[in-house]
């Protein structure tokens, strides 16, 4: 019902960072995109089939170093129902390694329907009686722009299921501020008013690390917004896109932590997938190892900024 | 690039209402579920296959009097990838009988991914220089916390595909003013700068009567907002949800048209799936016709409201 579990993984790793898993056939090496449309046809089954094998490898080359994987559900959407089913391989895959799997969906909805997203991403369906599994995540982005309604049932499966749930807060994208840097009429902006509910609604789900079970989405690019919801989010823990491709850098991404090295989880996408691309003289079929050495690397960066992670002495 | 063939279909049918296909195992006759058990298990597939089969009753029952279907994702995914590939299948299904198929899936993203969403939902998916339709939807709802960059792309795909978004601006659940309803330092409501963006991007949109192919989602709940934003938005044309089972009746949706009786389209889910459950000695065999009648009493008693509807005088 928190983010205790990610958090212990963190700390056993000394790695606040989570591998982005949006994967585009342009990526993959061609070796694999070659296997899977011999034997799956050169059309949306065999892309899935070959989006689920680059998946693997890279799975492979992180698990023990890397404490979750956050697949982008857009990238499987694409490729239509074969991509889904792919979605849902790699989350089981993922979970048979020991990551955490963060199913960034941004899913919104009301009452008996967001009830339905979160029966699919992390809770279980019932049919005659017995539960099935759909997807499997342990953890869902989600976005509140239709407030509580929107969260209430996400939180409620969260508590039953021990899951979380990340609240898009201050997103990443140069537009963002159109609407989330507005101010209210009572002087707070509308991001930090999305984070002052993200503390309220974390408090059916507290975890043992002062951190709830509901997350924030904040974005790398905005690292002074990083830090003032830092010191005004005590109890949230940040999931932080747009490291690496997207502009953010280590120095950005500083803010997110608390004095243990605590409190966020920093994203990275096309840098860990596509590294193969920009290591000189590589074999495609070592793109994992390069993945595994680029995700090294940022770990080494990141941690250069916050020093040892470690649980809040009180936790002990 | 626009709602144009939507609003032709409504004026041919003289009926501006939508049939959501948000179905649910409860929704079901027995005899649909036994089937499809007895054939493919009382699992997630025997589940999904149950519910095309239902949906297909429903869509041949309706075809002819309702210009339009809105298939919810969440009660889809519920059922894993197998729920999604009913999800395509009903989708397709709809389109060969003639309806206008607005997926609601209330995506969100940015850039990349943000098109990734679009080319999934309302667009191709290219694989090695060839294109596929993945799901194949008319239009999608899009929920737009993220600002511009969450619906340049989809706007992109929409103008070269002639498709179009409804963006959620003022919502139909209680807590839907948590946020919305907050008025900004500009003295205006979050969901009337919406309201306003919506206008914004729509601009590269235009469509033949009045209407751009940016829509918004605006709730039968909240009459007063709905007369509102009729006035201030007059190029946006609303998808209403909240008829029927959340509490919104013709009168409340009565606001939502222009003079001509156009501007919106009214949902009605669980009212038109679940006629059925609700007519005295009916045998469940029939669900689909009860289906049919609730439709076509929806449809009178709307336009009842807003009397005939008619295509602009100057677009003729």
């Amino acid at each position: 019902m928190s983010f205790d579990r990610l958090i212990k993984s963190i700390v056993k790793m000394q790695n606040p960072t989570v591998a982005g898993l949006d994967p585009k056939l342009d990526y993959l090496p061609d070796f694999i995109k070659e296997e899977a449309f011999n034997k799956y046809g050169k059309n949306l089954e065999g892309a899935s089939e070959a989006l689920f094998e680059f998946n693997k490898g890279l799975i492979d080359a992180l698990c023990d170093i890397v404490p979750a994987v956050k697949p982008q559900t857009a990238y499987y959407e694409m490729y239509g129902w074969y991509g889904v089913r792919t979605l849902q391989r790699t989350i089981e895959y993922a979970k048979e390694k020991g990551l955490f799997v963060i199913t960034d969906a941004k899913r919104n909805d009301i009452g008996t329907t967001m009830q339905a997203y979160a029966s699919a991403h992390l809770g279980e369906t019932e049919i005659d009686g017995k539960l099935f599994e759909s997807f499997g995540g342990d953890a869902l982005t989600v976005n509140a722009y239709l407030g509580t309604d929107g969260v209430k049932p996400v939180v409620d499966i969260c508590k039953k299921n021990d899951k979380g749930l990340f609240i898009l807060v201050k997103t990443s994208n140069p537009s963002s501020g159109e609407l989330q840097d507005r101010k209210l009429d009572d002087g707070l902006t509308v991001y930090r008013t999305m984070g002052n509910m993200c503390e309220k609604w974390g408090e059916e789900l507290k975890g043992e690390y002062n951190y709830s079970g509901v997350g924030a989405v904040v974005g790398a690019t905005y690292p002074e917004q990083l830090g003032e919801l830092r010191k005004a989010l005590p109890h949230t823990f940040f999931l932080v896109p747009g490291y690496g491709a997207q502009g953010g850098g280590a120095r950005d991404v500083a803010p997110a932590f608390d004095e243990n090295g605590l409190g966020a989880v920093i994203n990275s996408s096309r840098g860990i997938m596509c590294a193969w691309k920009k290591e000189e003289g590589i074999e495609p079929r070592d793109y994992a190892q390069a993945a595994r050495r680029e995700a090294l690397r940022m770990r080494d960066e990141i941690v250069s900024y916050i020093g040892k992670i470690e649980l809040p002495a009180h936790s002990d």
